[in-house]
């Protein structure tokens, strides 16, 4: 369990140290920015399950690893099934093209890793 | 009520049109791409409404206008509210950025025709 | 000079209309992105010519038209020089590489109209 | 014959004429980068078919449409058959997703013009 | 010569190792987009060589590392030689600019790898 | 200290290692375009300062690391300060949006590296 535990932690670790510099740098562009992504994924209209999916496959056909692991997790911990990650994954991939499929390998990877590390 | 028709009209006119000559030309690969594009928004695990608003977030953050234009029509015909619409949009300009604003006019444009032409 | 000035208003006019049917619809996520697009550019360290040239790259390489034409004419209003823009647009060029080109062209064609409608 | 025609030479009398102008801005780097553009598809260990073909191809995953067009009347001209371009398309659109197939209907609008221009 | 077969080793067993995952999940879209490269790829009226470069063209100006390197290796497979890599290189970053350069690098190291690895 | 000098020299070393055997490759095109890479950010009407902003900005929203790092570093040695390439990563940030993100973390971490390892 403990390599799977290490690729969650290691992003998420870097993830909490970058952001609060860029936080301590008191930049109001950037701190509303974050602000702001914190907010649209809340429920609205929309349920949270569905919001995390739709920030998955935009950060999938965007070729955003961090991103697609960062919804990975959010999806994972509002209690997202693996059938609707693969299918909202192959959304993006058709849409995408081949060009995305290295992306899909690590999601893939990072969502494996979540699945391990919380039995 | 004729210029939200005819903007429609014209989009799916071109569309047909073009779609048939691709086809036509009877390129394997093309071919089954195109038939894919029809399997992977079909109900599964996720429902229609779901994958339509998966596919449209995905159209706006690569900022394919006819693609956006696309899946708004058929998330309009599947039933899907403006308010999902709006909160789909807002999740693709966070994501994407404000370069993304010029194709978010025209899909408030191409949403306002397809209300109007159904009234 | 009739036909610059229809270049300009055209762009101008759909852009207020759009954004404001954007705004009526109440989106928090969206107004709030709107309301930053005003503050990135106001008046910091850097100044607002520098600004807008930092608007007018992004956009050019992300290959925007309706960006590129809006900074244009942000920084045609700022006072920047024609020079300026060309070394502007021509790092974005070489940034960007030739597929950018297109872009060049509808951009060098919106800042001649800038100029021939102001004289 | 006229519309096709139309489309060719609307096409081609624009890029031309900024094109013009941009050269006589006189700016050295984009004065080299549109030299340069002319040099790599020069024939060379790779023929001029070839090349034009991977333009083309990079074109259009990019979704440039000017550039399609641009490599598709550069690949007519060299003599590329249609059964080339389809497979070279084919390739793109793969590798592209779906959002490159708006870009691909006016490819095959483009060539079935030159086609038709040309008998 | 050990660090250039790692370099592959890592690169092909990583690939292999998620491919495997990937089809596993049996995911229909997924399974017929993996499907479609293999036959995309396949000799037609354009033969091997010249698709890999074009898969190698698109995978470059779309700067996406891995399939590079996958191109790469297919094109080394099938007798590309380095004159023919470097125009198709040259081709890819004068489209897709200096924003490429860091690919190009990658490029060059995995193709220098290959060839050692084969002496 | 260690570790900011390893993240600045690994970078470097690298870039200039890759650089020399492309350029020893003696591709005219790639050669050209090197070459112009040198000459776009030498002082002209703007300065060098501005420049490397602009370069800067550009390859923050085109996602490029390494670029990022690049012009971060030439920024520093021209003398930019912290609260200028912190408003640029903010109108990056903005312009490409959330997307951006992971090159915002990984550039702000570069700059706190020359800012140590030169203190």
């Amino acid at each position: 369990m403990a390599k799977e535990k290490d690729l969650i932690k290691e992003f998420n670790d870097y993830r909490t140290k970058m952001n609060d510099k860029i936080l301590e740098d008191d930049n109001k562009v950037l701190k509303r920015i974050f602000n702001l992504d914190t907010n649209a994924y809340a429920e609205g209209t929309l349920d949270v399950k569905t919001k995390e999916l739709l920030g998955l496959v935009a950060s999938l056909v965007l070729r955003c690893d961090d991103c697609v692991k960062y919804h990975l997790e959010s999806s994972y911990n509002a209690g997202v099934t693996k059938a609707q990650i693969s299918e909202t994954l192959s959304i993006g991939t058709l849409v995408g093209g081949t060009i995305v499929i290295p992306h899909l390998r690590r999601a893939y990877e990072y969502w494996e890793a979540l699945e391990k590390n919380n039995n």
